[in-house]
This record gives C-alpha cells, structure tokens and sequence, in this order.
C-alpha cells in the first residue's frame, strides 16, 4: 500500500494517445456497411467493453479527405467523429473542443463507407484532455470527480510542457490513464506508455 | 515608451506558426527543377529576407508521401526540410527535434520535384520552438540571448497549456514573434497573430 501514500504529484500517470476514429450509430453502420454486416475485432483499445475494427471510413470535408479512419464498436446511440486539430485542417473543418458524448452544435462531416457516403449533420469534435482514474485511485490522490488540474508531460525531453484544464473523470469502468489526441502528444513529444504528473 | 515600462511577463508576444516547408540548397534545386530554373515568389514570409515561392515538392518516407510542401527562398547552403511529428508519422520517420540550421545526425528525406527524386542523407527535423526579439525588445523585456522561458497560450481557451524550454534569440533581423509548428499550435489552439505571455 506504499502507492497510496503518494501524494497526486508524486503518482506516475500512463498516457494514451487517440488516434482520430469513429463510433457509428446503429443506423448509420447499417446505411455505411449494409444491414446485416457485422464489425469484425482488431483489437482492443483501453476503454473498457470497446475495440478497434476491422472496418475503417473515409472523412470528407470541403478541403480533403481523410482515409482508414479505424471504427470504434460496439455502436454508439449517436454517430461521434474523433479527429485533431490538424485532421481538421486537412479536411477544412472547425470542430469544437469537447468531451465525449458533448455533440450539440458540434461539426457536420461526410462518411464514406462501401455502401455510400453518409451527411451527419453534427457529430464531429475535437476531444478535450481528460484523465481517468478508478474510484480508489482518485480516492489515494484525493482527486474529485470533475476536477480541473494541469499535467506536466515530457519532463526533461525538448518539448517538455504544462497542459492546463485537465478534466478528471472518476469511474469503475476507467483505470489511471491520460487521454490526449495526437497533436497534444506531439506537442510534447509524448507517446502512449509515457507517464505524466500532476502539477501543483 | 509606456510599453517599456511593462514587464517581461505582461508584453504580448504574437504567435507565428510555421507549416512544414522545405529549404533547398541550390545543388538540390537544380537536381529538383533543372539547372537554369529560378523560384517564383509567392508571399512574404516574417522572417526578413525570406519567401515562399510557387514552387513545391513532395516529401517521401517508407509508410506515406506528403505534397505539395511549399519551398523557401533564397536558397540556403544546405537542404533542410522541417515538418510537424504528425507529418513525421505519416511518412514514417522519426526525426530530431532541432534549432534552424542544427542538421548534424538529423534524419534521410526523400525530396520529390518536377525533375526527379533526391535522396537527402540528412536535413529532415522538427524545428525546435523560440521567440525572435529585436535588441530593442529584449532589452525592454530583459531578455538575454540563449535564455530559456516558458511561455502560455490558449489563455481562457479549453486548450490552456504552458510550454518550457523556449528559447529566446535575438538579433537585427528579428521582431518580436513565437515560433512553433502545427502540431504545438493546435494543442493550445493557438493561430498565427494570436498572442502569448512569458510565464513567471
């Protein structure tokens, strides 16, 4: 139990970096995929009960297009694209920053999938940096469910930084871990495995 | 001479961001676009001296290509390209982070023009992040030459962050800008004329 003893400045935390995907509804697997087909596993992703597959889409945007853009099942009740920042600008995009499920008033983004090219009409978002932490993790760091708290990552390497705004989430479903996409990743030449501290 | 009167941490500094852009020395241009072509300019860039021409190549690594990388000019006396990390995952290299013009040990490229292929054996670099001053401003501000800060961005914004290891340079050329690429910009979602301050 020494771990426990440690304050949330001393406890290393696990970064996962998340590519850009996608979590389909029902409906639209259905009109993307066919109805009937079936997403096959890749492989697991940290979220709990979700997985990468096999299937992939392409995004379209008025600037570009964005190919292999890896599904997320099992299905969503509502269709939610994940892309950073730069995704966006290759697309032509202006997504806002928000926390997952948090679509309202977020960006349209074309599909494409072997059976055609789907509008959503809102649905894409930047995801904001959040960490998760089970219940007696955030109970031995004295962390509150909704906290905000700043992340020093890359202690020591060229690109060293402090993210500000860091929301923590507390759940039986998580373990400690750090979720930023890739441009926050590699602002401070971070990679999934990496450990980060809480700033005082 | 009020501004004088502020401090380092209270003068806005304005945000320059670079996108990945590529310095041919001119053995490598004429291989590129035949001995006897010469760049056409296209804009002013803020570095005094220096444009981007019409001219652009395609960078090539083993997993991907990127097109249509805009050329600087004039050229310089060796070959640096300097792209962001996600446009080094996307072709598959990894390389340093680095000052402008610190090229020694830094990674193969392969430059694509309308002439053929070169194999650069080295030159390719993430371009390490700094501020420009004048002598006028760094006086005011108290700035040394080679002196490290940290600056923050996104201030109010839900991608605050605080990035270390900023080095400060100055000269007669320079006017007081915050150079960082694509990736650093988007994970503060930070643009270019936006303003940062020195952080205590």
């Amino acid at each position: 139990m020494l771990d426990l003893l440690k304050s949330r400045y001393e406890t290393p935390i696990p970064v996962g970096v998340s590519n850009r995907h996608v979590h389909l509804c029902q409906a639209d697997w259905d009109f993307l995929f066919g109805p009937g087909a079936e997403p096959r596993r890749f492989r697991s992703v940290k979220q709990p009960g979700f997985w990468a597959c096999y299937e992939t889409v392409t995004l379209k945007g008025p600037k570009g297009t964005i190919e292999n853009v890896r599904l997320i099942a099992p299905h969503r009740k509502k269709t939610q694209v994940e892309i950073a920042k730069t995704d966006a600008s290759q697309l032509g995009l202006r997504p806002p920053v928000r926390g997952s499920g948090d679509l309202g008033g977020s960006s349209p983004i074309r599909i494409i999938g072997p059976k055609g090219m789907l509008e959503v009409k809102e649905g894409l978002v930047i995801a904001s940096r959040h960490i998760h932490f089970s219940p007696p993790e955030a109970e031995a760091m004295g962390i509150k469910e909704g906290e905000i708290v700043r992340v020093r990552a890359g202690i020591g390497g060229p690109r060293e930084l402090v993210y500000s705004n860091v929301l923590c989430r507390i759940s039986n479903d998580y373990s400690l871990e750090f979720h930023i996409d890739t441009d926050e990743a590699n602002a401070a030449e971070v990679k999934t495995g990496d450990h980060v501290y809480i700033e005082k």
